[in-house]
């Protein structure tokens, strides 16, 4: 399949720029990270010097690609094409779609990571055939994608927040300035950060996960409460939509059966009329976003991806 | 317009049954009102004679009416036209649309009280021209209605439990199993439990909201628990939505600005980065519903509805 047409698709992160090429049946190839510039006008450099990198790669070979998709973390409106707030990158209000349409010679789609990562999943992952369900990201921070209808529900960007739902009232600090949220708890960086608070040690959360296994009392009660919180959080999806399958990915799912069986314990066990929904780990790990980014170019030019 | 098409408009109540022609237009006509019988065989019988009342009231003057509609509290799930569990009639797993459609001639549209209320509100109340937004019905109970895309989404029976989302961590016993439910917080029977437990009186939640404007320290403290109830959960749903309007309805919003200021001040406080969203008081009133199921029996027979 070396000849057949493809897309250029971009996943801007906090600390690095994930590229690559997706062929219309959602494949990537020729992937390429490079560090993330600062400023949303560099960064836009960066994406066209990627494209133009990806298309040199695939012409060799081909056909050049027929679109670009980039998406980027934050509040991002894919209405407007613009990041109305990324905290990891020091934006606010950034025109981002038209910041790189000035740059490429190819039609670009713009959109969220976390929803594209949701989208993903849906089309190619743990969320394929499975009608509306709710993908939940759980890394440094927490989002996830509502997805309604085969696309992810952007309510002007605002959708999604879960990392937001507060579950532990008069909680921890959390860095959107209210107190308790779920991010504040279950995130990565909370869980790493709680742990330190408790023990004076640095960890990151994986092996916080694996010391709680071990029998670590303070592993237990950080990794115990983030699962609590996720719990209370799902619960309360529950409540609003009714997700019969709950996809969860993002790098704290790596954790897989640690994570996710004591989750559905929790959850369970909170439930009394709601439906049980399934728990699953999300499938396409860090390349989601990537991947996301080039369903949403595919679909800006009126094409379908089928695996 | 004494000649012009309509359908039969049923809501079935825990403690009454609402019954009303409705125009193209979406003028309720002929009202009436009865209690509501045991049992879902008998309650369908009560729909047909009904709807053979209804259709010789306004056959005396114009056609007679081309479709039925019938809405019931509880789970309900439209797709299969089932009420799956309503704890006010003493229901499980009723098949409500066939005991209706084995007894009248009419084409039936079967359907949620509150999903029904809301798309009454969206299409001629509180919601018109708002585009995807959040219709909140506290009365006994609380339930809510995601009104997407025009409609109120369903999940299969189980979306818009808003009265479920639990705002008291180890508060009140819900009906429901659980505890510190919205529900068990601030629904108007809750708030007259509550009131009743601090004083001995009995009183309705609308006297107990009139105490605490005099002054009442009881009736200000339980009226306050249920604001701030009602901004949590309000606050989750922006969270995972992000709606710019909620339209609150039911009988505790006939309290208007006295729910509505402090609603608004204790919300407000609680968003960080959400955007705020307009909250205002329903229109229709305990019309709501009965509406709603006529605009379900337009819509089944192919028919929009414009005021």
């Amino acid at each position: 399949m070396a000849s057949a047409d493809c897309v250029v698709a971009v996943d801007v992160g906090g600390t690095s720029v994930k590229a690559a090429v997706v062929d219309a049946r959602g494949t990537a190839n020729a992937a390429v990270t490079v560090p993330t510039s600062r400023g949303a006008e560099q960064v836009a450099d960066q994406v066209a010097a990627l494209a133009d990198e990806l298309t040199d790669a695939v012409q060799a070979r081909g056909p050049a690609p027929v679109a670009l998709g980039v998406v980027t973390p934050g509040l991002v409106d894919e209405h407007s094409g613009t990041v109305l707030l990324a905290g990891n990158l020091g934006w606010r209000d950034a025109p981002m779609r038209a910041l790189v349409e000035k740059r490429v010679d190819l039609p670009v789609a713009f959109g969220h990571d976390v929803r594209a990562g949701g989208l993903a999943e849906a089309v190619l992952g743990a969320g394929r055939d499975a009608g509306d369900h709710l993908f939940l990201a759980i890394g440094t921070g927490i989002a996830g994608a509502v997805m309604l209808g085969g696309t992810a529900y952007s309510g002007g960007g605002y959708a999604g927040e879960i990392g937001h739902i507060v579950v532990e009232p008069g909680g921890d600090a959390c860095a959107c300035g209210a107190r308790g949220c779920l991010e504040a708890t279950a995130s990565a960086r909370a869980i790493a950060r709680r742990y330190a608070l408790r023990t004076g040690e640095r960890v990151a959360a994986a092996e916080v996960a694996a010391r709680a296994v071990a029998g670590d009392v303070h592993a237990v009660a950080v990794w115990d409460a983030a699962v609590i919180g996720l719990a209370e959080a799902l619960r309360v999806c529950l409540c609003v939509l009714a997700p019969e399958l709950i996809v969860v990915g993002g790098g704290l799912a790596t954790s897989g059966d640690q994570l996710l069986e004591p989750l559905r314990a929790r959850l369970a066990e909170r439930l009394t009329f709601q439906r049980v929904p399934h728990v699953v780990a999300a499938e396409l790990g860090e390349r989601a976003g990537c991947l996301g980014a080039g369903l949403l170019a595919w679909h800006a030019i009126g094409r379908e991806v089928r695996p």
